[in-house]
């Protein structure tokens, strides 16, 4: 079976590789807008937009992954992860500007929240094709940070492309007290969740 | 102030390079063997011995890193890592072979233990000389693995440098269920508490 992961996330290649998982990566083309506020139904919503766009790409050759699609059999991975406070901003995204980093950074230091990844498996070329999907929950506990503080991390660049306005991987770790959960989760693809599902589907 | 990090390990090293603080290495030199019990006590005794051992060095002018050590002060962080099963075999060290890698993975598979920290601070060249130990607990959670997993995980070698047997930012966080506390922890330096003590005493 041919794992392909339908991200082009360097964060989440690196935690498939480190979990020794061999696979091909097909970016997505899926919308990634929409209205769904719940932050479990939302992860679940948009993995499975990836999965479904990359499998198309892949069944249609369009992908370029390999010559003769209809000898395969893919399992293709979407995975989405958000930042939610439940009692606050409710769902956070990426920020747009330095300024919303701020606001995120400040409206989480001191605190905690939870980040959902939510991963769709879809296996295609079976007699019954397979979709699996879960999400995990992780919560993430702040420590206060200083307006100085936040504005030295908002200078090295981390925050920009991160849901939040963090990398728990990165120069934010100095400020994490602690999680209650799976920290792969909160990088970005739930590691131990997703290698269960895999081998449960005969995958690895 | 001139921080020196008392420990050759990579992955200490590569935590203080994550979070930000520039530092030299001076690896200790002092006696690792103890008939401590108590998992507390043992990591800050053991992170007490190897801060003193490295600030005599470099008092001394032998560690190298320095040409003029009276006219430095110095911050020294020493630290100790154990896990620790409360119920079972309690501190587990590195495993001696692949045999007792295998009884202690087979000890944690399925079921969860802490792992401890030990953390000592010398900074010196002051008017009164400043000690700070502390240590950190994180809880790991660790999935059922069968003897094969267990065996393929220990033929990767990842096992064999490492308390308790295993590396949580390596291939077996496909097994890690989840964690309470500080993920840096486990890892081998309690990141944020660090941080929040060399700030107060205004090494960072």
């Amino acid at each position: 079976m041919r794992i392909v992961l339908a991200s082009g996330s360097p964060r989440r290649k690196e935690i498939l590789d480190q979990i020794g998982i061999k696979y091909d990566v097909c970016v997505s083309s899926a919308d990634e807008h929409t209205i769904e506020k719940d932050p479990k139904k939302m992860v679940m919503l948009l993995s499975e937009r990836k999965a479904m766009s990359v499998l198309k790409k892949l069944e249609s050759g369009e992908s370029g992954i390999c010559d003769h699609p209809e000898e395969e059999t893919f399992c293709v991975i979407g995975c989405d992860t958000v930042v939610y406070q439940e009692n606050g901003n409710g769902i956070l995204g990426k920020p747009r500007s330095e300024a919303e980093a701020f606001e995120m950074l400040n409206a989480l230091q001191g605190g905690f929240h939870e980040v959902y990844s939510g991963v769709t498996i879809l296996v295609s070329g079976l007699k019954t094709p397979v979709k699996r999907s879960f999400w995990e929950r992780t919560v993430v506990h702040f420590s206060q940070m200083t307006d100085e503080e936040i504005l030295e991390y908002i200078k090295t660049g981390d925050p920009m492309d991160k849901a939040g306005g963090y990398g728990i991987q990165g120069f934010c770790a100095r400020y994490i007290e602690g999680i209650e959960g799976d920290y792969l989760n909160v990088v970005g693809l739930p590691a131990r969740h997703l290698y269960s599902e895999l081998k449960s589907l005969g995958a690895v």
